[in-house]
């Protein structure tokens, strides 16, 4: 698109439609993004299928209510994560479409129903991990890829992942969500060939201290290639997902 | 090859050549793994076409020579990682195919050259992180993925990235090696729609922290969908690379 | 019982009641929790007595009373952590026999009393480390444990636990609780020779640090063999004085 | 024996043998330790079966020869930690019995082979933990518990402990040994109903932080009553278990 | 004037007017104060335009409310910040002229408008680092820099601080905000000759550890001379930001 | 320059010299850099007088040697910062003009004596703190200010800096140098109207945490605006006192 | 005393007026209080002139006010720390001579005045310190030391402190508050050879981390022979003060 | 003696020996120290019966010869601290009188002996906290204190301090030093009314994080009045001692 309106451009130039001057006036008021880092831009949109995921935490009703309108009768989808009932409600007359997910607390919106692709597998640890095992789950869903949970399956009962490790074979990328000890990335990572994402969560109290535990923990896994999302970040995981998810095949050279 | 052995037991007795009892003795003497978890070690091999990676930090030269003639006898490749000149010249007497990467220590041996696959990109932001950028390339190189890399394109310098956008746009995954400030992997995701895998180092002084620094700023990074390895591990993030470059092709449902 | 299944089956095959194929596809079904390692739940049951613990924390007063309601209703016996008058008072409703104790928010159900075996000491250093010591003497006597507690014997009045040294000497095991300085494992562990289970409280301000200062000032105990549960972790101190306090007498060879 | 002490000197003044301010000069001459809290010295003893444990970092050759010279004279038995093969040497001369256990660097003297009771398992997760649960080992041993290792065990390879669950099960108290990700306590605490002693090692780099990273891990263990030793601290491990591992049978109340 | 005071008390010696020891006692009475450190006080006005800002967190609106007059009073200007719109209605009373700037919660007060020098450019990464930005861009402006922002330009786009690099070229200091990654300092350091002052906000959740995660990149910028106020100092930037904008020319030597 | 390439493109499509995709082609070639970004290399030679900055440690005596070459013959002057005496001699062979400064490390060599201009003061607390004070100064005095030195003046006999208030109030800007407590930067701030710039030193032992004491002190100073350096980057504060310092008078509008 | 009740015990055993069997039984009941130890207790009275303080915070008004009457009842003195309005209006029915310091929340209850001695100087250096400045003069102060204060002196505005360096000389020990950079310690100590005692306060923001900044300056304090307090500790500041200032006059050996 | 020369000066001006032009000049020359502040350095005499301390770390070999050359030159009596043999050899040629004490590398030079005054106890808890103690024994000792000393006291073994409770009662100041737990100083300070100055070690290992352990605990002391000094600062506890230690007696008001 870019490249054809500057051909045009450049086009009229030659047809004597335009002076070189006024050409070169129009050029001076190209952005940068207009001239080969718009590739930024066009990037997110092709890699989300909607051009922007609203934050909720600090922003009030109105403000995320006009955002939402904007993007939805843009682009008919919808990722709002860490909003509350409230929000929801707002969005809701804005779209009747639009889903809550109350233990996250995002809200989806999708215009009409797309196909999903692949699968993305997300495991978690304890029923307080929850929140944002499903905040990566909801995004990555919204974003295209077939997503599955696994929940509750945490290390001290070993046995709970061992009777599931099939599951664990058929996904694409595995997002481990835990908190605590964050043993479970290192138990999963050794079951599995696939890419896996680990999530600390803030659970916990005393040396848990907010999440740094198991996020330590998960940095040094003994299974090698456990990348890591900053504590509680659902939706990174599940943009990273999707994005590993969605990968096209590889060729050998 | 398990179900073949257990199929054949089976029958036996089926045939009568083995009494339940006698099969019964033999079953328990199948150890979980033999049972399915069995996949694991498989899974190993698959992934990585050879059984194991030395790190040789804490091993002494003889160590490190037993371990790789026994890996090199079997698979005719192998990777030691954090090795220096003194192994290196013993791995050389096992394998005349054994090179020596300086810069990280690691030591590559590849009997006969395999196809490389894909494109992993190591993108490093100054001089000083390169030992841990080469060892995720090499990593990722030797396992089986084609890598290309682009050193020393810190933020400080942005047009040095800039320039080289399409490039970007060119990898499957991109592994990108920061210390100090680790500024660089939001700069690149923000500037592509792969995976990026970020890896802190060790580099720098005073509130560096050892690459404390680098590491909060990278899961923090304000582009989404960055995961973070730990500190100073290039190996761990080349072998993420790796699988996710080569992840078979996507089928929609 | 497993092996009874598994002889079973073998046997069905040797008398041609089942074909090697047919077993071999119900042999796949059996996950790994079939084939050994189900002991796991069955330990789980037999250490403590009730098959689960509920910590209330994060949960509604809905969710807790439907798995109370389950509990009870199999095992007669519950431990629920970090209650408050609220849920108590559902429980109360579900279990006549239930008991609220107010410091640390335990409820405890015992249908009929059973016995208690050996005995585990829970002390304690100042006023305000009650709720955790109480934790641990609650949850150590609703799994069968004869408890005793020693209250405010903190090392600033170092006369205190000296008048009664005598009963930590008849103590199997010795639960030790104190926040700010964390001193007085060490002043016990020097006292007695049976084991002495740390807990530190997040009692104090400032440097205290929530009760960092009390762990590590434990982990560096200068009485040899004193071991460290997490910050306010009296549940799991509880939990293990019970698991020490009630091992059967040990077997020269 | 003391009251034995006591109550002939108050005879003695009964019998005129001896007048009240002379009894009074010898009770004030008596300390604190002669008049009960003495029971902590006499503890020690029964407890380790030597009266002193020799820590030799920062200790000159010549320095730890002089305490072995007298420990080895009164007791026969002799645990010296962290010592190298200079003290080896010189300890060798004084007790031909004596023994170098190189990994961890501890010198054990055993004057007449003494039985062994109950059993302690010592349980470690990478080649690099060796060190530490070496120390554990032999420090249980020395002090006369019956050990048991399993190394070599960590979680990304979860079979290898799978396939030895029943070892697990035949033990008194199980030492386990981890760094970086710290999450083998927690597999271990789930599979068995044996009191866990979880020691962190300072294994690894970067995040890893000395050990911090495991530490905090096991503090966090979602296994319930599982205790934690400072890093490194196989020497306090060995100690506790051993005081777990020999503890009478219990009576029911 | 100083010295003027203490010539005309020698010459009072003298003329005989006053006898040396007398002239001795007030001199003792001279605080340090009269002797030359006085400037201190002097310099404080000259610096700011006004004697002293009033930071009212922690302050009732009767306490700001009397401060606020009795500075208004004597210079008509005045700068409060951390208020909320309690105290602005009550400082709205004391002078029509009163601002308040919500973001930040500071209140200005110019009695009558004053000119604005040079040109200090604020700008900042995302929508929430707006309430520091806000405090440095108010306090610069009110203490008589000519102020631009340039707001939501962090650098997971890079390409909007791209197109406005005429714009940091054109001031004189530029002052950073940014929260989580802390990398813009970083990016327009390496785009500008000119200081810049990099303020890090407590933006962010998980391992942003209230902002201690950009404070630590901004102070490992990969890009020289770039200096840091403390997390959310968006005053002490503002203040800076004037110092150095409105330093006189210099003189080669 | 850009302008004029562009425009002489667009005339040559104008005149039927080049077809609309032949410029297309070449349009497409034009690096981000040409389109205006380019300008970030030129600023870094006008601000330092010299294109880099020598960072020696990790360096070998020939890297520094080949480097140092080409820097000196383009541009006469150099800065090479934390070399030891080896290195000195390698460029005192390329440059006789080269000069080491033996206390912070830092080699300067300035090929023709240039004028210095401003007054950038140079303070610091203790002897400890003269390698970082040194490479203050000798960076800002290469790169062209005139500097000067107070040292030796730390706040524990706080009539030193008294006594010389009057050369505080002579500097354009003052770089404060301090490790411990780090309080000296908030009595220069009180006594001076100037721009302070605090860099803390890694002097200490203890709690001191290799500076962390000193760089906290600094970014909490109760004087206002100053701004705090890295931990012992006296480099990055000379910089920016040569930035502050060189700044053109400004204009009031 | 105690030395009088045992030989008299011991006299009765000579005189046959006790059999040793009772004598015996009666030591065996004599606490290691009643043996020397007990001093302790009676040294709490001696130092303090009332047994007890209570600290509020966690306790409920009728928990104080329980503790309040019993103490006001035997020794007519009373200290209260960190009480609010409510408690206050308990004890001041108890006691008329009540009175509250709403700064820092203490209640004190002097039943007849007694006579200060000494002096102890609390200095402090900004508004938000005075809470814990109150707290220290408050307790040296109802303990019996004579208390004068020296309020907002903090080093920015350094001629406030040299102005009254001569009410430094005239204090017996010195308790200098300050929060943020702890700078104030350091300046004190230099002027003066009395005894310093620093109490670093949670006042600031950022990187202030609730005291940890001002604590870490406080310790690394470049004057020597200061000593600090925990964060927010006036209570312990004003009891070490007046401890110190109650010394008796010392004696030439 | 300050004054004396001031109102000879004023004097001159009245007997018109010198113009006020002339006094005025020299008066400036004056600087802030004569006039009053000066009483800083006179009372660093007063203190220490010696100028200055030679804090040897870092400093070669000839320069403490040069600084120690001049100490004993004007005052007789040198400490210099953190020395090695090297050092005490150069000293000792300077002054016989030197002695080395070996544990803190002390160097002490008392050219005639001197009373002593008063009673300064340290006391240690373990054999590696020696060189710190000793460093605080030895610096109060020289600079005129009585000192004694009772090691090897820890709480571990609590009846070793309760045996000598008496020694504590007859102390004027008690210095504290303890690594590891840091629970000394907590049973120290409930056994006496004497002010308790606690210094941290960095001895023990893993989470004793160099003396941070210790430092908290002691922060945290439940013993109310305990001053706590930097990490292994014996030379700053020994100050604070003789300082507390030699005020004078206290008169009542």
């Amino acid at each position: 698109m870019l490249e054809k309106n500057l051909l045009k451009l450049l086009e009229q130039i030659a047809q004597g439609k335009t002076t070189p001057q006024a050409a070169m006036a129009r050029l001076k008021d190209f952005s940068a993004e207009d001239l080969g880092v718009a590739s930024v831009d066009h990037h997110r949109h092709l890699r989300q299928g909607f051009p922007e995921v609203i934050y909720c935490a600090g922003k009030t009703p109105d403000e995320v209510e006009a955002i939402a309108r904007a993007i939805i009768k843009r682009h008919g989808t919808l990722l709002a994560t860490r909003a509350d009932k409230k929000i929801y409600q707002r969005v809701k007359k804005l779209a009747k479409a639009a889903v809550f997910h109350p233990r996250s607390g995002a809200i989806t919106v999708e215009g009409e129903k797309r196909k999903r692709t692949g699968l993305a597998l997300v495991v978690s640890a304890g029923t307080s991990d929850l929140p944002v095992a499903e905040e990566a789950a909801v995004t990555a869903d919204i974003m295209g890829s077939a997503v599955e949970t696994m929940y509750d399956v945490g290390v001290a009962g070993i046995h709970r992942i061992l009777n599931r490790v099939d599951r664990l074979s058929a996904a694409r990328v595995i997002v481990v969500v835990a908190g605590m000890d964050g043993a479970l990335p290192s138990v999963v990572g050794g079951l599995t060939a696939r890419p896996v994402i680990a999530v600390p969560t803030s659970v916990g109290y005393g040396a848990a201290m907010g999440g740094l535990s198991a996020l330590l923990a998960m940095l040094n896994s003994c299974a090698s290639g456990v990348a890591v999302m900053n504590i509680d970040n659902g939706f990174g995981a599940g943009t990273l997902a999707h994005k590993i998810n969605t990968l096209p095949e590889n060729v050998s050279k």
